[in-house]
């Protein structure tokens, strides 16, 4: 206050008058934002029971350096089903209900902000896990704007610091306003039915491959083969590396087979688990369930490396039992990719004809509550896409 | 047998009579090594309780290949201390009583076998952690013999494959028989008073810091300041590393930022645990006892890697946590170091004059009771080492 009283009244005033004037605009922004804001319909659940119903909301203004997307395909990911039943306390996340699960998007621009550069109205744009960050912390400057020390904001079940705290909704819906940096061009020759599971299942395994300067010749072992598994066989196959698939059951060793790995390991048949250790340099565990990571450390050789990516909620390392037997072997989680490897891995995938299996269904509430029976079940053939153009 | 009934009776014959002499020769030669087993004494574990007595013992004989080591000092890890009072369960460990601690191993060379090269009686020699190994396998042949995949020889408590499997005795004792193979040349110029700890504190803090690349300029945490955490803080300074020592009291600030380390941090002070999180390089934790592993994980940059050489019982990771939040960073184990780099260690330790602060005790019983009461006490400053030519 003491450098207030030297201020001369005509100051005082017009100090006054510009904050007036700021409270305003601030307000007319928001009214903007407010009365611009983009109806959408979707599939939201309301509780941890976790079924699907259709749902009418409303997404934020298409910004400056946003684009609109039409959602043409929305991939379901294990995680989905996590947030729908509300089980990431672990983890410090909560779901917020309504919420519409969807972090695999592959639709068509249909509109762009007037700042946009990198898309035209008719392409097509995918979007993955997350929707924004801040851009300026050291995590964002390296490209993994995941890690973002400000605030990822997330595609579903997360605070839009940038769009005044509202919680974001997901791909099971008709469309989605994203800033460009954070939109995944996709090439006009994709396949397109079959893309949106590579923003997530495809990022999440191919970034551990780079990380961990996987070469060709070396062994590597998958473990989990689901949705992300069956896209890691693909890019190791891909990379010439001698590939070791691990489940718990024979129902996939064909496909296994079939997709170039070398050896399928049915991790229940005692035998089959025989002459693994020390013999792996890279592996992925891609398991959502527990198990014994120490299971996996003890197949790496010396000098080899364990990308963690699945979430399995209570499987722990004794970090003691790591000198002992199995030292030097490193471990380390890894979460999805940056926007730049992002797009990487999509026109690697697109131009080396690496897709994920998919089976599509139809956009409606009874489709996706059947769809994650199956998926708890094991019965999914690796991934099950909405095609969101069925939606009434 | 089949085969057998092809045999003549005079082949028959030469094979018994071979047989024979096979049997003679072995139990000759059993006898000889039995004859020739060498008498030693030193300090030993009688039980659980962990009280230490004077025990008298005998020592394998001097093979062609070995050498005999009189002992001149001998340091005290912490590991002795578990392995005495049979706290190594979790790890498979259990104690064999007589036991007779010790891996931290200085002397002289006294006798040496026919076919030995590297040593002559008078030089100064050094034992670690493990006597002997396969050699053959591919750790072997990696230079790793401390994960031999037929089976490591430690020094004490362990069972000596290739000596009628008789338990190994440790350091704590006059003197030592062991292949010129695992046997360290000690420079003449070293300072022999404190060469001992650098055969486990000092291998075992050395290894990881080349295994994770460690490069001047970088910045690196020490995790607990003990008998391992100041040597480490001693290779890193060296390395032109900035270093942040991590300990529960302010008792070694003094010493740790004598020692060159640019910051030294009291875990239990939450202000100065402020700001640390993503800026380190490289973390050693050389903690003994239980603590979140989390703190220290979430401190390494993107790309950081954390190396744990000390073993807390109940220390876990949860591996879920590790994508989310903590991904790319980097997590291993290493024990001790191989033989090879264990001869750079040292070659390099005595070049730069980097030796452990060391703390000479008597070799009697109760000195060495005295010594573990104030190593777990925490009052210990850094090493004791007990000097050998006190032994009455």
């Amino acid at each position: 206050m003491t450098n207030l009283t030297f201020l001369s009244n005509r100051k005082t005033f017009c100090i006054v008058v510009a904050l007036i004037m700021a409270i305003n605009f601030a307000d007319a922004q928001q009214n903007d934002s407010q009365t611009h804001r983009v109806p959408a319909k979707g599939f939201a659940v309301y509780s941890h029971e976790g079924h699907f119903h259709t749902h009418e909301f409303t997404r934020h203004a298409v910004g400056g350096n946003d684009i609109q997307i039409e959602i043409l395909y929305a991939g379901i990911c294990h995680s989905d089903l996590h947030a729908v039943w509300d089980e990431q306390a672990n983890f410090g996340i909560h779901t917020h209900y309504p919420m519409i699960p969807g972090h695999e998007i592959a639709g068509r621009v249909t509109k762009t902000g007037e700042n946009v550069t990198k898309f035209n109205v008719g392409d097509f744009a995918g979007v993955g896990c997350m929707v924004n960050a801040c851009g300026k912390c050291s995590s964002c400057l390296a490209g993994k704007e995941q890690f973002c020390e400000n605030g990822t904001v997330f595609t579903y079940n997360s605070k839009d610091y940038y769009h005044e705290n509202e919680i974001t909704m997901g791909g099971y819906s008709n469309k989605i306003i994203v800033s460009e940096n954070f939109a995944i061009k996709i090439p006009k020759n994709a396949d397109i039915q079959k893309v949106a599971p590579l923003l997530c299942a495809g990022i999440t395994t191919w970034s551990p491959i780079k990380f961990s300067n996987v070469k060709p010749g070396d062994k590597a072992g998958v473990a989990g083969f689901g949705g992300l598994g069956h896209m890691a066989v693909q890019y190791l196959v891909d990379l010439n590396v001698d590939v070791t698939v691990f489940d718990v059951n024979d129902q996939k060793r064909e496909a296994a087979e079939r997709m170039g790995a070398k050896r399928y390991v049915n991790v229940r048949n005692p035998q089959e688990m025989e002459g693994l250790n020390n013999t792996m340099d890279f592996i992925i565990t891609t398991i959502p369930v527990d198990y014994d990571p120490m299971l996996y450390i003890r197949m790496l050789k010396l000098g080899g490396e364990m990308a963690v990516v699945g979430l399995p909620p209570n499987s722990n390392i004794n970090i003691s039992k790591l000198p002992l037997g199995n030292a030097n072997r490193k471990i380390y989680g890894s979460l999805i990719g940056g926007i730049k490897e992002t797009q990487e891995m999509l026109d690697y995938s697109v131009s080396k004809n690496i897709y994920p299996k998919v089976e599509l269904i139809k956009a409606n509430a009874a489709e996706i509550d059947k769809a994650y029976k199956k998926i708890i079940a094991g019965e999914v053939p690796f991934r099950y896409v909405i095609d969101m153009s069925t939606l009434k």
